[in-house]
């Protein structure tokens, strides 16, 4: 008995999730086949806006914030954090016209619970090494206070040189108890 | 008449795409009434994955792909680059669990349609400044085969000394036409 075990264990391990996407792709096609051809839809969002949240696995975000497909660039990224997020919104901006940028954060987001220095040493103490060890912002939240935070996302982008001035710049906070939305800035 | 264009236009010009959002979001927040409170489900996605695709409006990524709340980490840039999302997964391997990654580019995507010195030289003529102008890289594709960038995405992940030599990694083509997915690593 017990000398099966590796094998269950590894082959349980080889499972990947990548496997399981085409037959709910398929799904999604045959749901999708009476619908427009996307790419007529064109690159550019249909309501010139890009929203940034982040890359929390429990946030649906087409559903939560009621997007359809076509409307709004959706940058996600740890935190939904803003500074991680200006490569994106000046091609957003300057190639694919948009004009306004929501910051979504979240309740019990995972940026809260680590600090950039020991975090650093963590990776060091697993082995990791290179100059991105010590280079780069891992951007843990800088405030406990989730309002806080959204006002300086929103402060950085108002600031930001490559930013369009005119931007309507809004910040919220998702909860994830029931997923509604608030309003901060 | 005519002096009343200005304010038309003016109106026209302030609506908020944000301004929406609290509706579409009740509607979400009532659907989900009976199911789980999020925030139990806890920040680690429960099938140990995170899928990167590009922030293309058209791209909704849940339904797309198959998630559902909890199971993936989404992080979504321009182009759905991997060298763009090395600070996010980071975090996603070495404080939240997952072991596999997905890339995903699609077709029509606007990071086929510049060339980074032409898009300088357009930034400064609008008159942006500063030294993100000349040093930030806003990352086009660099092959016009799709097939060959993500190949390239693949191995920059592959070779990164921040990703965990274990990970799964696949990549995969999105197709906008019907919304078909096909693997191509």
């Amino acid at each position: 008995m017990s000398s099966m075990l590796p094998n269950v264990l590894s082959s349980s391990n080889d499972n990947w999730v990548a496997d399981e996407i085409p037959k709910s792709n398929e799904v999604y096609v045959t749901k999708r086949g009476a619908k427009l051809n996307l790419e007529e839809i064109g690159p550019k969002p249909t309501k010139k806006v890009a929203l940034i949240c982040c890359m929390d696995a429990r946030i649906d975000a087409f559903s939560a914030f009621g997007f359809k497909e076509g409307e709004s660039h959706i940058i996600r990224n740890g935190g939904g954090r803003a500074s991680d997020s200006i490569r994106s919104l000046v091609i957003s901006q300057q190639q694919l016209g948009t004009n306004e940028i929501i910051i979504m954060h979240h309740t019990d987001c995972g940026f809260f619970t680590f600090k950039e220095d020991e975090f650093r040493k963590n990776l060091k103490s697993k082995g990791f090494s290179g100059p991105d060890v010590d280079l780069m912002s891992f951007m843990p939240m800088s405030s406990s206070d989730i309002n806080e935070n959204i006002k300086q996302d929103v402060n950085y982008l108002k600031n930001h040189p490559l930013i369009k001035k005119e931007s309507k710049i809004s910040g919220w906070v998702n909860d994830l108890k029931d997923g509604s939305v608030r309003r901060v800035v």
